[in-house]
C-alpha cells in the first residue's frame, strides 16, 4: 500500500467498479455520495455486514479474491432474504499500510465479482488505514411496496422450508479447508416474494438453529424441526464421520450456508411446486407451532455462531 | 463485552436506536435488512464512512460519546454536501471482546445523538469482534430528482464560497485538545440545493486545499483562492501563533471542518444573500478559472490529510 497509496487504491477500485453496472444508478463512485433511483412503487432495502481478517476470513488460508467473494455473498444474502432486487453496494475498506497491493486488489476483485453476478453496481465506499484488514459492505436493493419478505411474518401452522443443502461450508471449515464462496439466493428470494402464502423468511448465515430461533422469536411462535428431513449434501454424513464431526450438529450450527429458510401457510404450495417456481431444490423440514419462541425436535445446545 | 455479549449489545443498540426516528422508515432494526420509502420524485443518496480507533479518534483523549458523534458528523456531512434530506443510518460496529460496555455504548450514543439531530433513524447495522474498535457508518438521504449538489458541476467563472469558518478542528488537534463534534451542514445543504446558479459543492473533511482540489479535478477547471479572505474563527491567528502553528496552513490543510465549499455562477447570488438564505455565515474565497485542474493563489504543499 505504501507504493499504491490511498488515492492510487481508490483509482484502482473505481476502475474495477466499472465492471459491475446497474440500471438504477444515477451517480456512482466519485462524489460525496452515490445517487440511486427506484422504479415507481418500489421501496428501498438496505443492509450492512462486516468481514474482519482473522474472524471471518484468514488470508493465510484462502486467496484474497475468495475472501472478498465470501464477504459480498454474506451481505447480498440479506437482500435475498428480503426478496429484493440488488441495485448497488458500497465498500468501506480498512487496511494496514503494509498490506500488499495484490492482497488489497484481490479482496476488491472478489467483491466486484459477486456484485456483478447479483446485478449490483459498486457505487461508493471509503478507504482507511487500520491495524487489521476488514471489509464493511453495504448492499442496497429494491422491492415492490409491501412485498418484502420478513422474518416476523411466521404463524403457527406454517410449514418450514429450506433451499439447497445445509452444512457444506461448516464441514469445509471444520476440516480446515478453503471454503467455496457459494452464492446468495437472489433469484430464489425474488421469486419467493411473489409466491402466495409465504410467511416469514430469513437467510442462513449463523446456522439453521440460530437463524430459525431468530425467525421464531421475531414471529412469536415455536418452531419444530424434523432432523431426519434436513437436506444434506451427497456424501456429507460419511465425510463428517471421517473427520470426527457430528453431521447433525454441523447442519444445525455450522453457518454460512446462505440458503433461504422460510415458512408457508397451510394453503400455500408444497416443496415440489416451490422448487419449480424458485428454480432450486426446496425441502420441507418442520413447522411453526403455538407457544413461546423455542426450538423443538432437536437436541438443545447448538445455537450457532457467537462473536463474544 | 464479555458480560454484555454480542446479542446483549445488539439489544442495547436497538433500544438506543428508538430515540432517533424518521418518517421514511418502513422497517427498522431487527430483520435481515431495513426498508425505506422515498417520496414521489425523490432519488436516494447513500454514502459510507469509517472511523477507526487510533486513526480517527483516540479513546484515551476523548469520551466515547464524542468520538461517536464526530464519526456520525463526518458521514452525515456527505449527505449535506449533496443537498440531501437525511433518512437513516446504519452502524457496522467492530470491537474487541475486552471493550468495556460503557465505551461501546458511549460510541453508539454519540452516533444516535447525531442521527437524531439530523432527522435520521438508526435502521440497522452489524456487530463483530475485531482487534481494534471501529465504526463504519452508512448514511441514506433523499433528494429531489436532478437537484442533488455535485462536485463536478463547477465552471470557469464561478465564484467560490464557503460556509462558517475554517481551521478550528485542526487547531484543537494540533494543540492535543479534545475536538468538538461540530455539526454537519444539513440545513444549509438542503437550502443550497434550491438556490439558482449553484455550481459544484463538496464538504470540507480533508482540508480546504485537498477538497477544493477534488472539486476542481471533478469539474475540470482550475481554482484560485484568495488566502486573505479565508474565514477564520475569532482569535484564531493569535492562538495558532501561540501554539507555534501557521494559521494559513491549518486553515488550508487541517481537515474536519465539515463546512460546505461551493461554486456559484456569475449570475447567481453573492455572499450576503447566500448567508441569509442558508442561515449561516457564507464567505467568498476565490473563483474557478480556465485551465487544467490546479490550485492557484496559495503556497504549494498543503494537500490535506493522507492515510498512507
Amino acid at each position: 500500500m505504501r507504493d499504491l497509496g490511498e488515492f492510487g487504491l481508490i483509482e484502482r477500485i473505481e476502475r474495477l467498479a466499472g465492471r459491475a453496472r446497474s440500471a438504477g444508478v444515477v451517480l456512482g463512485i466519485g462524489d460525496d455520495a452515490a445517487i440511486l433511483r427506484l422504479a415507481a412503487g418500489e421501496d428501498l432495502v438496505v443492509t450492512t455486514d462486516a468481514a474482519v481478517a482473522g474472524v471471518h476470513f484468514r488470508l493465510d488460508q484462502e486467496p484474497p479474491r475468495l475472501a472478498g467473494r465470501r464477504a459480498a455473498v454474506g451481505c447480498l444474502s440479506d437482500l435475498a432474504a428480503m426478496g429484493a432486487r440488488p441495485l448497488a453496494m458500497l465498500l468501506a475498506f480498512a487496511l494496514p499500510a503494509t498490506t500488499a497491493a495484490a492482497t488489497a486488489l484481490g479482496l476488491v476483485r472478489g467483491v466486484v465479482h459477486e456484485a456483478r453476478r447479483a446485478g449490483a453496481a459498486l457505487v461508493g465506499g471509503n478507504v482507511t488505514r487500520a491495524r487489521e484488514i476488514s471489509l464493511t459492505l453495504t448492499a442496497l436493493g429494491a422491492v415492490r411496496r409491501g412485498r418484502a419478505l420478513r422474518r416476523d411474518r411466521g404463524r403457527a401452522g406454517d410449514r418450514l422450508f429450506v433451499t439447497g443443502t445445509l452444512g457444506r461450508s461448516a464441514l469445509e471449515r471444520a476440516r480446515g479447508r478453503v471454503r467455496a464462496a457459494g452464492a446468495a439466493r437472489i433469484t430464489a428470494g425474488r421469486r419467493l416474494a411473489g409466491v402466495r402464502g409465504v410467511g416469514a423468511c430469513i437467510d442462513l448465515s449463523d446456522g439453521l438453529a440460530a437463524d430459525l430461533w431468530q425467525l421464531a422469536r421475531a414471529s412469536g411462535v415455536a418452531a419444530r424441526l424434523d432432523p431426519a428431513r434436513l437436506p444434506l449434501p451427497a456424501g456429507f454424513a460419511a465425510a463428517c464421520r471421517r473427520a470426527g464431526h457430528d453431521p447433525l450438529r454441523l447442519a444445525l450450527a455450522g453457518g454460512e450456508d446462505y440458503e433461504l429458510l422460510f415458512s408457508v401457510r397451510p394453503s400455500g404450495p408444497g416443496a415440489g411446486e416451490l422448487g419449480r417456481r424458485l428454480g432450486v431444490r426446496v425441502t420441507e423440514i418442520g413447522r411453526l407451532e403455538r407457544g413461546r419462541p423455542a426450538l423443538r425436535g432437536i437436541p438443545a445446545g447448538p445455537r450457532g455462531w457467537r462473536h463474544f
